[in-house]
């Protein structure tokens, strides 16, 4: 089954907005209630849920616990991930601090960093360890993912470190093409710039932009 | 017309690739030659091009250096963007550090804190300057471009006052849905970690993703 990683992405909105029903009480919800709230056509929403199967039923709707259930198998956030934070700069120590990463399952249980004077330090409560014993600690805290936060210049270096370990994929911030085998979700934060970019000059054009 | 925002941000990535092309002195390309670099189908790449207008010439593909200066048009990266990030914290200390930004037209040129502790320092070479000043010194250097990095609890108020100026459009790091008639770009970190959980699970399945 080839799923459209837009698709994937979408699934994570789902998931948020129905938890949102969910906690206003709301038991049945239609693709009209969710495609509303996302700001999407409703027969997005239908496409998207139908690449997995049937989930809801003609004039009854979707069921909401059933469908974050679903969802949540799907994208495999039924259980909790243990990620390890590489860089302990700016960026390494945003993420340890961001809120929405254990909310959602992702839970940051080691940062790591070459510099000898971060070493046994703490951030967000969570301790700085030296690159050299990634291997070990990776088996010991069952890490499975791993956010790469260095500078571009570190950064396939890092990668052939961790290529040595059990991590199973890797959240890229930095702005370079990675060479693995692993999985890799490359976050590049310019292109959320461009989008808004295009949305100003289009909207002072009078063009309309789907999401 | 109607541009599906997928769309646009593969245009992003297609001027990154069209930008390598052009370094490594290739004057032409085809759809597949992009295509290939970014492990997406050549059909895709025709489907998002052909929205607005027709750019390569059958049996020659499309002229490189065109192609960057029209996609340049499209996105609104012809000119430099003046950005200001709102938040002097970990996030808008990485933000203002990050050299993506002004690689790819976006200059942050202020940055804004309420802690007066913060006031007057520089990070990154850039100042940071009192929220109260906002509006004036909008005006002053012409910024169109707000990111918000403040904590989720601030996210909103932030907003009150960026409508209050000039500024255009907001990249919003919050987790915060804003209220506001602004163009809003919503940058969610948690979706890219959950399409890896996706990408994890899925390849340990056998299954295929498609970008």
């Amino acid at each position: 089954m080839k799923i459209p990683k837009p698709t994937i992405k979408r699934l994570g909105l789902y998931y948020r907005c129905l938890n949102r029903f969910k906690d206003d009480g709301v038991n049945f919800v239609s693709s009209q209630d969710i495609a509303e709230r996302l700001n999407i056509k409703p027969s997005q929403v239908r496409k998207d849920l139908s690449y997995f199967g049937e989930f809801g039923k003609r004039g009854l709707g979707y069921n909401v616990k059933k469908l974050l259930g679903e969802i949540a198998d799907i994208i495999g956030i039924n259980k909790e991930w243990n990620v390890a934070i590489i860089g302990a700069g700016n960026l390494g120590t945003a993420l340890a601090n961001y809120p929405g990463l254990p909310k959602h399952k992702f839970k940051v249980v080691a940062i790591f960093d070459n510099d000898r004077e971060k070493v046994g330090k703490k951030i967000a409560g969570i301790t700085v360890y030296h690159m050299s014993d990634l291997k070990e600690l990776v088996e010991k805290m069952n890490i499975e993912m791993a956010v790469i936060a260095v500078p571009e210049s570190a950064a396939q270096l890092v990668v052939e470190q961790i290529e040595e370990t059990s991590i199973k994929g890797i959240v890229n911030f930095s702005p370079v093409k990675l060479r693995t085998s692993l999985p890799v979700e490359d976050v590049d934060i310019t292109l959320s710039f461009e989008t808004l970019s295009y949305m100003i000059i289009n909207r002072m054009l009078g063009n309309e932009i789907n999401e």
